[in-house]
C-alpha cells in the first residue's frame, strides 16, 4: 500500500497502470523494494569503495544515543538508553579537500518525495553547510523506479521553505537533479556528479 | 598520583619542585585539573560559539554504540548495548569550505603527552584526511600547565610511526605546536591558528 503524502494524489489511471500484470513484473517490483530498503547499506558500500580506492573519505555518522544507565559489573553494558534525533545529516567527509555533506533517502512513493522524510534541523544544517562553502546534497532513491538522483541541497531547502507542497514531484527531481549511475561496485557512483556540478 | 608513561621519568628534583607548597598552589592545581577534565566540554562550547557566530560548522561525532536489544513496549528503549571503538576522531566539520578534522586530548602528565591516548585507527584516519586535502590536527591540553597547543596531525603521525618514544615531550609540543589563545568565549580560540598555519 502506498501512502500518499498530503496534497499529492495519484493521477487518474496512474495507479492501475503501475499494477503488475505478470509474474515477472511482480518479481521486478519486489527486487526494487528490497533495493529501496537496502539503499542505506548500498551507500555505505559505495563509501567503503571510495575509501578503499583512495577517492574520498566519507563516513556515516553514528546515531546519537542518550545513555541513561551503564552496568559496569561485566565490562560496560548499556542497560538504559534512548535514540536522540540526529541534528545533522547521515553522511559527511572530505573529497578533494572540500567538505562534503549529504543525506540519503529512499522512497517507495510512485509520484513524489515526501518532505516529512527530512527533519527541520537537517534543512538548517544543510543551509549552514552551504553558507560555510561546503558541498551539500541529497541522494534520493526512487525505489519503485529503480532510479537514484543527486539533488542539490539548495534546491531542496528552497522547496522546503516555500511550504507550497509537502512533497517534491518526481518530475521536478528529474528536472533539477542528476541521475546517479548504478553498478556493481561502486553501487551508486555519485562522486562524478559532484565533480560535474559542484567542483567545476 | 602521576603515572609516567613508559620511557619517561621525571628529572631529579622536578617532582619536588611541582609539589604544592601553599594552600593557594593546591587550589590552583585543583582548578587546572578540573579544567583538564572539562577540556572536551570546553571544546564543545568553543564549537558552539563558532557555530552561533557563523564562523565554522564543527560538530562532535556521536559515540558509536552497538545495539543488541531494543524494548518497544514503551517507546524505543535500548536495554542492551555496548560502546564501540571510534574509528575516526571526535570532531569534524567545515571551515571556509575546507574539511577540518581533529582530536582533542588532555593530559595530566608533567613532562610529555602519552601516545597511548591515541588509537591506531585515529592515526590512520588522520593520515587519510591529509591525503584527501583536509585540515587535520590535534588539540593537546597540558592540564597542569594550563596550556593548550594545536599540533599538526602530520607531526603526530610521523612521531607515532617512528616508534622511538611512547610519548611526545612537552618541549617538542611547544616547539612544533602553536599555543591556543584561551579566553572566556570562545574558550579555546583555535581557528586563527588554522588560518595562519593551514590556509595561508
Amino acid at each position: 500500500m502506498i501512502k500518499y503524502p498530503a496534497g499529492i494524489k495519484p493521477k487518474k489511471g496512474q495507479e492501475e497502470s503501475e499494477k503488475p500484470t505478470k509474474k515477472k513484473s511482480l518479481k521486478a517490483m519486489a527486487t526494487a523494494a528490497n533495493r529501496g530498503m537496502g539503499f542505506e547499506s548500498d551507500i555505505n558500500l559505495t563509501n567503503d569503495y571510495y575509501r578503499e580506492k583512495g577517492i574520498a573519505l566519507i563516513y556515516k555518522r553514528p546515531t546519537p544515543i542518550n545513555i541513561v544507565k551503564v552496568d559496569y559489573t561485566h565490562g560496560a553494558k548499556i542497560t538504559d538508553a534512548y535514540f536522540e534525533t540526529q541534528s545533522t545529516t547521515d553522511y559527511n567527509g572530505v573529497y578533494k579537500g572540500k567538505y562534503l555533506d549529504f543525506e540519503a533517502k529512499s522512497t517507495r512513493s510512485k509520484t513524489s518525495f515526501p518532505l516529512n522524510n527530512i527533519a527541520p534541523q537537517q534543512i538548517t544544517h544543510l543551509k549552514l553547510v552551504k553558507i560555510h562553502g561546503g558541498i551539500a546534497f541529497f541522494l534520493i532513491n526512487l525505489a519503485l523506479m529503480d532510479e537514484t538522483y543527486l539533488l542539490d541541497a539548495q534546491y531542496v531547502c528552497d522547496f522546503y521553505d516555500k511550504k507550497e507542497r509537502m512533497s517534491i514531484p518526481f518530475e521536478e527531481i528529474k528536472k533539477h537533479g542528476h541521475l546517479v549511475k548504478e553498478g556493481y561496485s561502486p553501487r551508486y557512483d555519485y562522486l562524478p556528479l559532484v565533480d560535474e556540478f559542484f567542483l567545476k
